[in-house]
């Protein structure tokens, strides 16, 4: 096992919705200390709802690019296993991917200049015998285990040109008006939207369906505890939050509902 | 600290019930961290149903080999803790093993050739207070910590020749008429059935109470949303499915139910 | 990136009340990754109930003290964020803590003889720029993974002398009567109490509510499947559970109720 590429980090993160208490996220680590035992692997998160792609591609957008280039990203939400799905690796600003290619890179190569993708399918970078119901274990942890030991992208598949995309929601400007749209809700409740903070001016309003929500704000805290509260959030877009409260619980709001900003 | 036994890895997995959120789970890994802290830590699960030691052991059974000879497996799914029952530790096919006598490692010790058990005496592998409630803490990781760092099976007590063995469901046949049941129910609410792959030919019929689920599938794909499948699953046995959906919610059945496979 | 400190052990310990699903905890390990990637970084928990302080801080409060010394240990419940509430780190018995000032450290400060603290002031220690919202992934991750570097404490800040405390339940002893509360209620629905287990002799009754518990137990198994017990558990209090069952549903109590023991 050598490691001749420069970009190997060593490190792996995982991304599924299989929870742990079956063992399925046990099995992929097993495998993955099985092929490169120095590799360090991280729990990104296994708690992603059940075949709920979109969200996963939300999470895994928020975090990929902090981690140091080389590391590889698996992310496993993939409620078309065993189907006609393909599998795909890809290179984006240094970071690899390893993922069924059903859209959950979407928010991934939005930001990519250039990415590689190739479809998975030396099977010499797979177990032996590979299960139609369980691809996490069989391809997707050995994949990455081969590219987190410098195993080069090309190695793994064909070329592959064009890879599933999401469709994404995309707000609309006219004049100083703004509409946009939830697109993810988090376990806070917090209500995410596709509004960039550099839209939103200072002292812009905010309307979300029926209710006025004021001003845009700076922190939860520039509320009453119970209050509904706009403001930019950590992913650099307009969110809708209640203080110390469930905003998708309290306001009954759920992703593509609309929010209008003013200016 | 010396490393003697080439077979210490140096890779601890934790399975519990104890979830995170009140720093069991924590208290253990300090215990690890400050004995070996060269060792690797992996958290397999810690959200086993609270005491269902049939779940911890299914889930174990799916993952222990194919982690690294060496690795030592550790399960703390313990409602008996500070009874009179027994602790163990085992080594079977070169991985260890530290857990409860209380069947939790029924599924390793069935695909055991010669494993070896012995029973924890050795207090010097203990903490120094051993308390009557946390086991996990006290007794099972220092113990996991040690055999990580190669102290040899056979120092941590004396051999223990009847573990306590979970009464395991068994499939039958009778012509080309195969009975099992559901032994597991994962978190997708897919019911794993105990009657193994090359038990199920090509073209079988699957009922599962009074429903007829058709012949056996290759993928939840092959069905419509919504509708119940049968395959053969990632554990290598026949499992029943919703594509989709919750099986175990949207039929309505429990570990014990049957499952009657017509070849 | 030299690490000339030798208290630093290059381990993290992460506590949040984030869930794991919306990748801000990924967020956090991939900053520390970039940052400090030889830093073995653990996670304590995410699982915190939403904004509770307090139960962050009884987590908190039983582990930190088993990690060995130069472990930095980061707390992140922080529904103040954003807001006036100041930011901080410590060391407290070669352990140290990076955290928001609002009391998590309670259950630490508690046991310190001589704690250090200082204000987070010094930028230079955390991401350029630093959102309103997701101090986790822009102040206290980036401060944590620098302390793991060995940076000294007294660069991050000046010194902090006012820590914020939680208000703690005192139990009180008259006589043979030790009045106390429950102060902690774990995910097994165990009601754990202020009253430590050496102001509670051998023979001492206890009584919950209108509940007679009779004398205090061993362990679980000392009573029936169903019914209540009070021993003393792991964390040295005595609790208060049910056999087999969730006392917090059973007994439908919470923090704060009174418990008496009579020696």
């Amino acid at each position: 096992m050598s490691k001749p590429a420069p970009k190997a980090a060593g490190r792996i993160t995982l991304l599924t919705d299989f929870g742990t208490r079956d063992g399925y996220v046990a099995a992929m680590r097993g495998v993955i200390a099985s092929l490169a035992p120095q590799t360090v692997v991280e729990d990104a998160s296994h708690d992603v709802p059940a075949g709920d792609v979109a969200a996963a591609a939300w999470a895994l957008g928020s975090y990929w690019h902090l981690y140091p280039a080389g590391t590889v990203h698996v992310a496993v939400v993939d409620p078309g296993v065993g189907s006609e799905r393909r599998a795909l690796a890809a290179e984006v600003d240094g970071r690899f991917f390893v993922a069924p290619d059903n859209g959950v890179l979407t928010r991934v190569l939005v930001a990519a200049a250039a990415p590689r993708l190739v479809g998975l399918a030396e099977t010499a970078f797979m177990r032996d015998v590979v299960s139609a119901t369980f691809h996490g274990r069989d391809i997707f942890a050995p994949v990455a285990a081969h590219l987190a030991m410098g195993v080069p992208l090309d190695h793994l598949g064909p070329p592959l040109a064009d890879p599933v995309r999401l469709e994404m929601l995309v707000p609309a400007r006219t004049g100083d008006v703004i509409r946009g749209q939830v697109v993810h809700i988090d376990r806070f409740g917090n209500l995410i939207t596709n509004v960039p903070a550099d839209w939103v001016g200072p002292h812009a309003r905010v309307r979300f369906g029926a209710a006025d929500l004021g001003e845009v704000r700076l922190t939860y805290s520039d509320v009453q505890t119970g209050h509904a509260v706009a403001l930019i959030g950590s992913s650099g877009h307009l969110e809708i939050g209640v203080r110390d409260g469930n905003a998708a619980k309290v306001l009954w709001k759920g992703r593509g509902t609309e929010v209008v900003v003013e200016r």
